[in-house]
C-alpha cells in the first residue's frame, strides 16, 4: 500500500480559511450571521441564519445519543420522520445559535425551541412548520430567549446569497475556522444541459465521533430533488464521510446534519420532469450523489483536521478487514486510542500501539499476518517490526498530514476514519471550557 | 446516593509508597528486584522474581487482545489451559522484566521467553516446566538477553521475605509509585484457627483498560487453595476490580494477573485436609475470596489513581441500569470520556458531559429520568439541571478523589468504574515515550 497511490487529502473542494467568501450560493437560499448576544464577545457571531425562497425538500440525519437535545427532537417533529435518525419532508428557514446547545433542558428547553421558531416565522413571514432550529453550546443551561428577539431581526437584514461564509463563522464554537465545501455538477434535463451547485457548511472541534450524523452541518443545493431520495443520498453520504471522523470519541448530544434542495437552477422548466430525473436510479441523481459525497467528505476532513488542539489530520485506512463492520472497528478504534494520537503528536512512529489498538478492537484476524504503515513507510510486516530510518520517519512526521495504513489480511474489506493528534491544547481547551 | 453513606475509597488494605517496606510476605515465599540492564538508568531496577520454596498452585488470567505477547503465549502454554483468559495449574517461579514487553515479536519473541525461563530454572535448579515469565514495556523490539544472563543470578542472590517492595519497584514502568496490598484472614482447619496472609504487587500507568486480566498483577497466598478453586476466586475478583479500571481505554499487549498459592501457612498439618477446607462453597474458601477481592480491590484503585499524568483517582458509579451489561456500558464510557477527564483535572463540575457520555454509551434509559451527582453535589434530576454551589463544587473538587454518581433509574444494576483525570502530563507523557 505504497502512500502514493492514494491521494488521502486531495479533496478537491476544501475551501481555505481565507476564500471562504469565493464559496457561492446554490439559486434560491439566502444566508447570514450575526452577533445576538449568546456570547459576550461582541465580535463573536452567534447566530446562524439559511432561508430558501419557497418551502423546499430536507432531508437530515440527527444524533443517536439518547441525551438528544430538544432542538433535535424538534426538528424530528417537524420533519415527520425520525426513524434511525433520519427524517425528511419540506423546510424552508433553519436558524442556529452557538454558545448554548440547549441540551439536557427537557421541557423548557422544548419550549425554547418551539419558541424560536415562532419568532423565526413571524419576522420572515412563513408558515411555522416549515422551520428548524439547532444549537451548539455548553450543556445543560436553558436557552435563553433575548438574544433571538433582539438578533433575528439583524439576521433577516443581513440575509444575502453571499452570506453563507459568514454563517459557517457563527456556528463556530471552539473551531478555529470555518469549515465550507462547495461542488458543482452537470445533469442533462429535459433535453438540456444545466449545472447545479452544491454548498455545504459545518462545525465540528470537540465531542465530536459522530454517529449517525455530525456536529452541525448545513447543505444546499439547488437540484430539484424529492424529499425521499434526498434523504436516501443523505444518509449514504453521512454514513461515509461525517460517521468516519472522531476527534475525542465523545458523541454530541447535539449531531445535525440538514440539506435543502430548492429545484431552482431548472426554475422556467417543468419542476416535475427535471424532479424525474433526479429519482434514485437515473444519471443526473447519481451525478448529484457524486457532488454530494465530494462536499460531505471535504467538510468531514475540516472538521478532523480542525479537531480541539489538532496540529495533524490523521487518516487510518484499514484493509483486508473480514468485514466492513470490523474494517470500522479497528480503524476507529486506533483513531480513539489516546497512546496513537498523542505519539503522533510526539511525530513518534511508535506502531506498536497501533498494533494494540487494533488488537483490542474486536476486528478479527492473526496478528502473524498484520502489515503496517505509517506515512508509507513499511514499519511492521506479518506482526512483526521492519527495520526504517527514524530519521526517515521522523522527517515524514512533520507532515500536518499523518496516514496510517493497517491491513488485517483477514479479508477485503476496508475503512477509513478522519482524525487528530491529542495535544496539550486539548487538555488547556476542556480543563476549563465552561470558566 | 449521599456522599457520605458509602465510603468509596475506605479500602483497608492500600499501602502507601513510604510503608511498601512494610509488607509482609506470605510464607513459603521469596522475592527479589533489581538492575539487569534493561533500561539504562543503573538506578531503575528492571527485573523482578518471585520464588515459591516448592511447586505450588497456580491461577492466573490474561489479556484478551488480539496481539497478546510471546510471554503471555508462553504461559498459557506452561499452565496447560487457555480458556476465556484463564490458565491454572502448577507453579514455582515468576520472572518479569520492565523496559520491554516483548510482544509483537513473533517467534523470535516466544524463544526469547522460553530462553529466558531455561536460565531462570538452571539457575535456580528447578523444574523448566514451574516457570513463568512477564515482559512490560515498550512493543516490538526483540528481548534482549544479555540482561537475563547477567541479572539472573543477582537476583536470585537477593531473593528474599522482604524482597516483595523491591520487586513492586522493579516491574514499574511509568507509574510513579510501587503498588502493594496485603490482607490477613483467619480460617478454621482441623479444628483449629489459622491465620493466612495474601499479599499482592502490581504495575499499570499507561495502555490500561484491562480487558479479563490487567497489565502485570502478582498475588501470593500461604492458604492451601487447589488450582482449580483458586482460579475461580481469582477470575471472580478479576472480574470486579481490575477488569473495572481505565486509564486510557488502550488495553494492553500484555495483561497478566498471577496469583500462586503456597499453601505454607498450615505445614505440619494434613495438607488434603486443609485444601478440602478451601474447596468452594465451604467457609474458609469464603474467607479467602473475601481477602482476596480486598487486595485486588486495593491494588486496581493504586493503578487507576497512578494512570499516567493523573492527579485524581476518579469513581464512576452508575447505579438504576437496566443490566450489568448496561451499567458497565455507562460507567465505562463515562470513565473513558476524555472531556469528562479533562473537565475533572480543570476542577469544572461540567456534568453535561457526563450526561452526554451515558447518552452514547449504547446502555438503555430515558433522559428524563437521571439523576448526577458529582462529590455528593446533586447537580441533575430527571435530566435537567439543579442549581448547585460553584463555590461548594468547586471546592469539592480539589480533593484527589472523586466522586460520580448517575442513576438511571432504568433497573437495579450497577457498577462502579476507576479511572484518573486527563492532564497535559500524560500528552508529555506519551508524546516522547520511545525517545
Amino acid at each position: 500500500m505504497p502512500y502514493g497511490q492514494r491521494d488521502a487529502f486531495g479533496a478537491k473542494m476544501t475551501i481555505e480559511d481565507d476564500q471562504t467568501s469565493k464559496a457561492s450560493m446554490p439559486a434560491g437560499f439566502l444566508a447570514s450571521g450575526v452577533h445576538a448576544g449568546f456570547r459576550r464577545n461582541p465580535e463573536r457571531d452567534d447566530l446562524a441564519l439559511v432561508v430558501a425562497e419557497v418551502p423546499c425538500a430536507c432531508a437530515a440525519t440527527f444524533t443517536q445519543n439518547l441525551f438528544a437535545a430538544p432542538p433535535v427532537l424538534f426538528d424530528k417533529r417537524q420533519l415527520n420522520g425520525a426513524q434511525d435518525g433520519r427524517s425528511f419532508g419540506c423546510a424552508q428557514a433553519l436558524i442556529v445559535n452557538s454558545g448554548n446547545a440547549n441540551a439536557a433542558t427537557g421541557e423548557d428547553g422544548m419550549r425554547a425551541a418551539e419558541a424560536e421558531a415562532t419568532i423565526l416565522s413571524e419576522a420572515l413571514g412563513i408558515d411555522e412548520r416549515y422551520v428548524l432550529v439547532a444549537s451548539t453550546g455548553v450543556i445543560g443551561v436553558q436557552l435563553p430567549m433575548e438574544p433571538f428577539e433582539s438578533g433575528v431581526p439583524i439576521a433577516k437584514e443581513n440575509l444575502s446569497k453571499d452570506g453563507l461564509p459568514k454563517a459557517a463563522r457563527a456556528i463556530m464554537t471552539t473551531d478555529t475556522r470555518p469549515k465550507i465545501a462547495e461542488s458543482v455538477f452537470s445533469a442533462n434535463v429535459a433535453g438540456s444541459d444545466v449545472e447545479f451547485r452544491i454548498c455545504g457548511i459545518a462545525k465540528g472541534s470537540g465531542m465530536i465521533m459522530p454517529n449517525m450524523a455530525t456536529m452541525i452541518a448545513i447543505l444546499l443545493t439547488d437540484a430539484p430533488v424529492k424529499p425521499e431520495p434526498l434523504q436516501a443520498a443523505l444518509s449514504a453520504c453521512v454514513a461515509k464521510t461525517f460517521n468516519k471522523v472522531t476527534v475525542d470519541s465523545d458523541t454530541s448530544t447535539n449531531d445535525s446534519c440538514f440539506l435543502f434542495a430548492s429545484g431552482k437552477a431548472v426554475d422556467g422548466r417543468s419542476k416535475e420532469a427535471a424532479q424525474g430525473e433526479f429519482a434514485e436510479g437515473n444519471l443526473a441523481y447519481e451525478s448529484f450523489c457524486a457532488a454530494l459525497m465530494d462536499v460531505c467528505d471535504s467538510l468531514a476532513r475540516q472538521i478532523a483536521a480542525d479537531g480541539e488542539g489538532s496540529t495533524k489530520l490523521v487518516e487510518v485506512h484499514v484493509s483486508g478487514a473480514a468485514s466492513e463492520e470490523d474494517a470500522d472497528k479497528a480503524a476507529r478504534t486506533v483513531a480513539n486510542s489516546p497512546l496513537v494520537k498523542t505519539a503522533i503528536a510526539g511525530r513518534d512512529a511508535n506502531w506498536g500501539r497501533i498494533a494494540a489498538a487494533l488488537g483490542r478492537s474486536g476486528a478479527a484476524f492473526e496478528q502473524e499476518c498484520v502489515d503496517i504503515d505509517m506515512m508509507g513507510i513499511p514499519v511492521c510486516r506479518k506482526g512483526l517490526a521492519l527495520p526504517f530510518s527514524e530519521d526517515e520517519a521522523s522527517k515524514a512526521f512533520e507532515s500536518d498530514r499523518i496516514l496510517i495504513d493497517a491491513n488485517l489480511n483477514a479479508g477485503d474489506a476496508e475503512c477509513t476514519i478522519w482524525t487528530c493528534d491529542l495535544t496539550h491544547e486539548y487538555i488547556s481547551i476542556n480543563g476549563d471550557y465552561r470558566t
